[in-house]
């Protein structure tokens, strides 16, 4: 329910309107069915702590904007220069290099304008800037942008476990723990429950990366949708490479286990969507 | 002073820090020295609806950076493809097309965040939502961006005057009216203040276009620091183009008298600087 509600707000967020091509691309890649795992963490995270869901609606569709903006950049040629996202041809490629950058360009700037203008003013006006700080600083150069910066500058050199983990902690746990956090802050979560919060995503955000690797040397591009064997052609570190696949597979255990452990502090009722949500991440297929 | 004051916050808001790389080539187009119109204009704007410039500075920050990431993006090869911006290699030129591309996106979002974070408490947060809220209209798919992919589009095509209005107001003069409009909402300013700034910003916004393509069309490439003579080679709409040179003149002057207009409802001592202002964009040089 949670993942449909997001799916129609995301919809309205960006409507089809002048000037259409730039308005399309955004929508091509926001609008491309993807699982919606941190705005549904953002509304889970907002209801965990006492607040209505509906009030963290449009910083869950931020979260989802800036996801799909580091997507977009991520994949254009002089980045990653892949084909293919979520089965379907990559921005660049459907809509052009010149539009595909400004899509990101404007899904990056509307997330932000999303939070500030469209908050209703329940949520105090002092939440709303706390929530957009948080945001900001996991995007950009102590944040997503780090780590897609640390990850072009290690490409074909030996690259080390803790260098790996800040590569996965910018590029992938940040942005997934702001996501849990400014639902949190939100939903109106005192500074405890904050922290919490900001605890058990930080083991999720790990345990994301570390089954994306497992995925790309385990599956095929069609079962994923996008080009497998990636990391292992182009000579990125990964964590199957580093731990093998079975200690790669111990640590995700691990990481399970530690994110469960935060949520046990919760109202279990409350707490059970984001339980179900890192078993999700733990044994996701695609 | 007021340029000064920018020049030192700009400098203290992107420290070197880890990953150099990134953080080098922010600093080297925000700190490439420009004119700083844009917060000059919001922290004057501030000053005449009563506030202490002070309380604008973070926003003026931001004004810049995003000023800067469009300046980034727009010089990259499937854009615009320049080489020269301010008399020095252009972003990609001097860090490669991947880190420009980031330094955009990370100057972007530090904008948003920077005011979020850094705007003291003094101000109130209500007005610092309304701040990044008409800040995110300026840029995304409705501002800067809407503008340039409008431009793109028409390149190569008749553009009727019209149009060109569409791109100007987009390219330019939405930035520079939420530099002026932020200022005086941060500065306190009541909705008739804030509505006569922004009338005020628009003819300031529109000048300043004007001049720019006047200039591209009089001035070599080295009284300008970066190409000139590229509207008329790549075949874009200018005023010059459309309006004949003195056509273009004439436009320019009546602008500059009804932004000067605007001012007149104001106490004069504090109008001042942005009676120069208007002034200076219009007969500036380079």
């Amino acid at each position: 329910m949670k993942a449909k509600k997001v799916e129609k707000a995301l919809n309205e967020a960006v409507p089809l309107q002048y000037p259409k091509k730039i308005h399309r691309a955004m929508r091509y890649s926001l609008l491309a069915g993807g699982k919606r795992v941190r705005p549904v963490l953002c509304l889970a995270s907002c209801e965990l702590v006492g607040g209505n869901q509906s009030l963290a609606i449009p910083t869950a569709c931020a979260v989802e904007m800036i996801h799909t903006m580091s997507l977009i950049h991520d994949d254009l040629p002089c980045m990653d220069n892949d084909d293919l996202r979520r089965g379907k041809p990559t921005n660049h490629k459907a809509f052009g290099e010149e539009t595909a950058i400004l899509a990101g360009d404007a899904l990056l700037s509307l997330a932000f304008e999303h939070i500030a203008a469209k908050t209703t003013k329940v949520v105090s006006p002092e939440r709303v800037v706390r929530a957009i700080a948080e945001l900001g600083s996991a995007v950009g150069s102590s944040g997503l942008v780090a780590g897609q910066i640390v990850d072009i500058l290690s490409e074909g050199k030996e690259v080390t476990l803790e260098e790996l983990e800040y590569i996965h902690v910018h590029k992938t746990a940040k942005l997934l723990e702001a996501s849990v956090v400014c639902g949190a802050i939100i939903g109106g979560g005192n500074e405890g429950e904050v922290e919490r919060m900001r605890k058990y995503a930080r083991c999720i955000g790990l345990l994301f990366q570390v089954v994306d690797d497992i995925l790309d040397v385990t599956k095929s591009s069609e079962e994923l949708g996008k080009t497998a064997g990636k990391d292992l052609a182009s000579d990125k570190a990964t964590y199957p490479k580093l731990m093998g696949i079975e200690g790669a597979r111990n640590f995700a255990a691990e990481l399970v286990a530690q994110a469960i452990e935060e949520l046990a502090h919760f109202d279990a009722a409350r707490a059970a969507p984001l339980y179900c949500l890192a078993n999700y991440i733990a044994h996701r297929q695609t």
